[in-house]
């Protein structure tokens, strides 16, 4: 039976969607997208990684921004080296719909197509939206698979979001778009073993870049391989044990993946797993009022992915301590939180903080075990801390604040950006940014560019 | 037990093998790749799909010849771009090592660099033999199996050996070399339903891209995954059912894959499936001096692979016409042999051929269940020609001239060049060319560039 292929419905879908009234709460759900990607892509610029990035790259001339310089390019490099600087920090979201870091590969893509053909706030807001949920359903075709085979999702399936983004803002017709994203997904790539090296930044920014170039190709007339969801040497065939579940691409449904499962913004700057283990213990510190001097050892009890993902137990830099759950509390205990300028390599080597560090232990009890907890708490924990007065409290946090089922208010949002521009642009600076951005989409606007004008 | 990773051994390997005496055959086997790649390349680059690739990238500013063009870029463009053009007639070589077009991908790689870094000729020849030749062990060491699992090897593999190359022109260190390949191998991509599209020459043209990319930005020192070979979430683990012959890329001996099994090249501009056919045929021609007109049918046994790849019985265009037996066949005995220019769109609709394809058939005989035959002739021919005489004449060619076991002489190398570059340089400038290939490595030919500077 000769099915039409799910990229066509999809891409079919994507294209009608470009001039629909999208809902209010999806478009504010892009809009702190934009935001969060926005506020961990300024300091990420300012990473090694990111520098490494500018050096090698050949830069054309064109409308694109570079991202927290002062600086304009073609709209495929700037692809790549915002996308680098997005993921620069690990400080990006995370979509449970096809286990992947979304918005630091799409935004960036949106932002270089948008700069470049001075598309307005609303329609890069719109294709902020589209390209996410356009990506988000795919990693729901493949039944979430993917990542847990080995492959690294923000890279693979990334693409496929930049170069959907890409196909709303340059107005392709349904039948480029298909070849456009039959393109991304035969050049898709990402193995997990780029965990611990520059390449997993520089994946992400591939994928950007990768995404946006196969949007311009069959802008051009370049044909892709339609059917290379379901061919037989495709992407379900190659890479996810054949598993598809075809409604999602099929017939796109008005479920969307941006509200459920949604988005998860990081509240701090280390490995999510730590998360949930942090907020527990903040708020055992606010309801009890001991500091660190008055503890004698924490205990967490935490389900294996938390101990496998958390491999430092005593970390000697902020890389390593990113993913320590000994730092993430020793430090959000002395400090009352966890922020980027803890992450330096001097204060993590500091006493007070290596002597708290030990008083800090983890196992994973039985609990976990239930099969509820899975979906509930997959990074849950329970923390005990124990005290010099022989008091003890114990406290159970199933998500940590930033997941999508706890979501950060606007505010907190709007926090956690004027703290990452700290380090890299003046206090009014950030704040006019961040004021331009809650309202990129009002008319008086017009134009993206003259946003990051406004940050140099 | 912690092993050496993989790419740590081959990568020094190759950093040694860069001040190494090379075989004065291998340098020969490198020098007549180059040659007939650059043939290739120069109509290729005047077909659609390079007008494309072209309209749609921003070049920057370089030394990179654009070949067939009279302008230079920087070195990515131009890797993209050449290699697009490269594969863009599906008339470039292949080797069994990997089951790969290698040097549609590694020549225009280290042409881009050798020309950005200023090289001398036999730097470039060296960097094209060492390239092709990691590239050939990995494929070795996959057991061939890659390909077979659906994986288009050409843009794979292509951008390690991309990579190598110019690795060993950028002069890295064994510890560089061996993270440029970890990324290049990380972000590998093809899968080979991009068959009959436009991604085809795309994705060869990426892989040279991505290659040179990775190369450079090893140079600037990024991290890749070293180990991505034998990682669980690796190469081996994700594409090729976890098999690795290790002994390929842990202690790369003195067994060359470009010496055994060798670089076939293509004698026709047509799918190789039907070269052993063509040259049954034009043998019997020659031996029994018949036309077209006198011949009632010819008949073709030919093994199942052939009959697949060779899907168009009666194709209507150039495209088409380069997977088809019949026309093959039937413009081999219509003017002695197929050349680019028999490709043409008009051509293929002319009542001569079009009568002449229809008395062609073909089918699987039982000689081909033959186990020695699936190495021996794995797209080998018996045809058999009918004449209005009443008599018939049988032939069996196992494989077609061009094969490495049955190569083309420098002569007739040279011959292919001669005919590729038709259309698009007057025969003297070409001449030229050809004469500065076949010396490429004399020392009063320093620079490259000179020598592109005379094509145009």
């Amino acid at each position: 039976m000769n099915q039409r292929p799910a990229l066509a419905s999809l891409a079919e879908w994507l294209i009608n969607q470009r001039t629909a009234v999208l809902p209010d709460d999806i478009l504010h759900i892009a809009r702190r997208c934009l935001i969060d990607t926005v506020g961990v892509m300024l300091p990420g610029s300012t990473r090694s990684v990111s520098e490494k990035i500018r050096q090698t790259l050949p830069l054309g001339e064109g409308e694109a921004c570079l991202i927290g310089l002062d600086r304009r390019t073609d709209p495929l490099s700037a692809a790549l080296i915002n996308g680098v600087a997005a993921h620069a920090l690990d400080f990006d979201d995370n979509c449970y719909a096809g286990f992947v870091h979304g918005s630091a590969v799409i935004i960036p893509a949106a932002l270089a197509v948008a700069d470049t053909c001075g598309a307005s706030g609303e329609q890069l807001l719109r294709a902020v939206a589209l390209g996410s949920e356009c990506q988000y359903r795919l990693g729901m075709a493949l039944d979430n698979q993917l990542y847990h085979a080995g492959w690294w999702t923000t890279g693979m399936l990334g693409a496929v979001g930049a170069c959907a983004a890409a196909a709303v803002l340059l107005d392709l017709d349904s039948g480029q778009c298909a070849n456009a994203l039959g393109m991304a997904i035969a050049c898709a790539s990402g193995m997990k073993a780029i965990f611990g090296t520059d390449s997993k930044p520089l994946l992400a920014g591939l994928a950007a870049q990768r995404g946006i170039m196969c949007a311009f190709m069959a802008q051009a007339g370049m044909s892709g391989p339609v059917d290379v969801i379901e061919h037989p040497a495709g992407l379900v065939a190659l890479c996810n044990n054949r598993r598809l579940i075809r409604k999602w691409v099929q017939e796109p449904s008005s479920q969307w993946c941006l509200r459920e499962p949604g988005i998860d913004v990081k509240r701090i700057p280390v490995c999510l797993s730590s998360h949930a283990a942090v907020d527990a213990l903040l708020c055992l510190r606010q309801q009890h009022g001991f500091t660190a001097r008055d503890v004698t050892r924490i205990e967490c009890n935490v389900p294996e992915i938390v101990c496998i993902n958390l491999k430092y137990d005593r970390p000697v830099n902020g890389q390593q301590a990113q993913f320590s759950l000994p730092f993430a509390l020793a430090q959000a205990l002395i400090a009352g939180d966890v922020t980027l300028s803890h992450l330096d390599d001097a204060n993590v080597l500091t006493p007070e903080l290596q002597t708290l560090m030990a008083k800090v232990s983890s196992h994973t009890g039985t609990r976990w075990s239930e099969a509820t907890l899975a979906t509930l708490a997959p990074e849950g924990a329970e923390i005990t801390v124990y005290l010099n007065n022989g008091n003890s409290h114990s406290h159970f946090v199933a998500k940590a604040r930033g997941a999508a089922s706890a979501p950060l208010s606007d505010d907190e949002l709007s926090n956690k950006f004027m703290q990452c521009c700290q380090s890299v642009m003046p206090g009014d600076s950030a704040h006019k940014l961040l004021t331009h951005l809650w309202r990129i989409e009002e008319p008086a606007n017009q134009h993206m560019s003259s946003y990051w004008r406004a940050t140099s």
